[in-house]
């Protein structure tokens, strides 16, 4: 069975993982949400790199914010695929942590979504799972399409509304 | 087999992507690679992400520069994951590619990596692909391993050449 | 008769096109106003982009933030003009929207105004539309007069204020 | 007939504004080129905006850099479309020029390309004047799939190389 | 007898100005305050700088938010020193308006204050008149020495406050 | 006789400075140049700046890089005008020189012009002097006539070259 | 006995300044808080710097905005390391004050900390007296060790809360 | 006796560092020069910095570029003063490196010097030093003695020079 594990740098940062545990909730796909700090417990961090793949872990999302190394030190230790999630910042909106996180070395990627993209974040570790698990890449499918019929009667709304405008 | 595609929005971007074609064709990955815009060649882009999955496609690299849509174009069509390859401008050094890839709205992730960073794409679709296959997941074990022993004797060369300095 | 449509990439985004639409309507000029997402709802986008002349639309103004696409993407299908209008982000005031929308690869421009400027956008129409249609030249004349007589009345209610200050 | 106006700061952006020339020449539009600028000829740049439109100009071109004030001051007395066209400066590329052009305040815009985007200024003013012009609109029509059709030639030969890479 | 002149670019801009004012007429400098934009009074701020030595103007301020003309349209047309004052926006903190005044090209300079300095753009005029007048450089010297007993008093404040912190 | 004095933090930016000098020699302005460091030779900036009166200065020009403090600390022990000159570093181009010399704290401005702008920083203390002195001003009145003779020679040229183009 | 002096630049600095006033009065330091601003209070600044060993102070930290130039002229007249400390102001997010402390000119560093990092400016100036005193180093040990806890303990409160979620 | 390490994230960043290596050097102090990389040797980064203390280090250099870890990783797992010195980028200047080094979640400061700043990163170790080893800071008295002496001389240099100019 598919497993994603959510790492927080900080428990401040839970609101922006939120969006992420609950789609992947919601896709049935085991989830482990987790506080580890690359800098205040580095040893935590350094275990549950070293272990990830043996404990069953598929993708990795590590959250984080201003100088944001959690994504960088997991995937420093593992081979699994590591999702930045840039938490926002007061420095110009994050664009520390967003920097932080992407412009990683050769060697070492992260894949790096928006800052505070917490669904994107799920939803990129859906797609990498739906390369193995086809039930998982149906159930994209269908997402794709509530969200094109999201789209769409939105449309259908506002024309009553500018009707009215 | 795993399979991997590689767009660019411009032949011009070639040298950015050709490390990414080096690292896959290495690990023994077939890959596709292609010259689509999404603005010049609008249809055939269409096309590519509608057909992705169905031609054998499991992650698909966006090469792109400025106002640099040709992931978010592709990954609309698709729930293949998207790597988003941002290339190296003159604008505060590709600030706008990057931005112009990662910051995508919510339920249509780009996975990006750094400005120019053509290796780590190619890294990222083999991290990606090893959580099917796991004869790449031991290659990339292997590669890192490989890594290390290079800043290891870098690190050896570096006290010889300081000794004489 | 004159003829503008009016995209943006989320209903959300209404707030920012709202003045837009009522300087097109005071100018008397048919609008259509819709929710069409580049990468929600590709398929009515590039339907729409491939049908916008025949449909009698001659100008059309497209809203997006973030990675904006929206512009590019229905430049891409139609020779019509597109006006680029930024949404305000978080991330440095919109900085990522407004460079996802102005720096297009050579081939494909799109027109863009400043972020949140909705009433240029829409003035942008109305001057395109006046190098065609005479009268809407005209009125956007009356309006710079009006725009000039607002400023000098500023300029004397100000040395009203000031001399009690 | 048609008629552009290609104005330049100072002579030395002449190199960023020739691909636009060359375009309009192209597309057999009358093309005006000139050295105004909103700074040290401001008297030159005050008649030229008054007059545009009695000397059957329909749209104008300004091209200028750092503090890029030409195209608002050009805009300010006219009522025709005003494309700015930033150039490239040593402060984060151009990003002063861009912002100095394209975040005029509500009521005067400038439509705004990117930054040394020459040959993109030109190409928009063709497209407002197709708006007017139907066998200009069908000119782009044959660009648009010229530049399709050299995309895919340059796909093409990527093939060919990669089978030698 | 000294006298300055303060332009903003709207009304809106009022509360930035206040601080210049008030330090103006602290020092018994006679000051005139104008709404004027480059944009929208094209005529007014010509007809304005070109008189403004004839009307015994000795330094001009302008405050603007933005692509922010006024001060070069100003100083276009005079000799006088001209300060500009960038007003805050939204896009990265008035970053815009301040590459608007602060970036002009060679010839034409305009003395840039900080983002929203009202009281700087005032003191900055109040030093230049002082090269001329004795007795405003004499306050100029009295008011630095408030600012010192000022900042002294806060240090002996201070050291009350932490006694009980 | 006006009597100008231009600082650079570093020999190095003789070359930033020269301009300045040179249209100060031209316009016969007795001109001081020295190398003074805010960092490196404190006592010296401190003496200089509290003695400057007194030597018969009456404008100061600062020229400095990265965190660019002489004009500041100039500044901070005269109450004459002081202008800033942000030195191009490689950090954005010179944004670090550029913030640290205009971002002044309210009741010490320092009158900022363009990266590497030597020749305005010469300019705007001419403008300065010129309201003391009327026969700078007249001067200056001339200089602005070369300028637009200049350009207006430009614009002639260019029309003989694109005759040919 | 070891000894820190923390210097604002103005007592609105002090909310900032607090977390490393706490920390070091926790570790029971020595700590002398004071304000003094380089350009209000210069001879204070100098008098300060230039008799700061002898007064026994072995570390500085220096809080400012903006132009924030304090800790350059205190560094600029003592051997004694100092930390500076930006404060946060409108320009996106802080960058100023931040590049004006930062980017000292070769000879002259000042240890800079993140944007409103008071607690880590404390901590900074605990680690370099922990270099000589052995017993501050000793209870920085137990600090990581509390951090560490704290987190883990953040990490357990997670997983209950979640299993509620 | 004083013990400095530096550490580098790559071989490639050695001209970065040599200038601190140098001033080291010429101050006396025991220098120890490593490549270690935070991504790709991180068990040699976690080892090094758990034992730097029992290996007699008291100041630790850490040099790297992008998303610049390396200093954060050290400081992570010991008590010591930790410098974070960033190299240049080719994104806006090395703001990425400077970003990633500088914002440092609460609790574990990296003591941040400016992009490229190898000397001061080595003139921090030894102002860190100086404050336990009273020998140290006396030869930085004197440097900063030749220091001055060198601006003088540039100024006195430069005297003649203009002279001729």
């Amino acid at each position: 069975m598919a497993q994603v594990a959510i790492l927080m740098g900080s428990k401040s940062d839970l609101a922006v993982v939120k969006p992420a545990v609950e789609i992947l909730k919601n896709f049935g796909v085991k989830t482990e949400v987790r506080v580890i700090s690359a800098h205040r417990t580095p040893e935590e961090a350094h275990d549950f790199s070293l272990n990830a793949i043996k404990n069953g872990t598929e993708v990795i999302i590590c959250a984080a914010g201003k100088a944001a190394h959690l994504g960088g030190v997991i995937a420093a230790n593992t081979t699994l695929p590591v999702i930045g999630l840039p938490v926002k910042t007061d420095m110009m909106g994050g664009l520390d942590s967003l920097l932080s996180i992407v412009q990683m070395p050769s060697g070492i990627p992260v894949a790096t979504v928006g800052v505070n993209a917490g669904e994107n974040a799920g939803l990129l570790a859906l797609q990498i799972l739906g390369v193995k698990y086809p039930e998982i890449a149906k159930k994209l499918f269908d997402y794709k399409k509530k969200m094109r019929d999201k789209i769409n009667s939105d449309d259908d709304a506002l024309q009553t509304e500018l009707g009215q405008f």
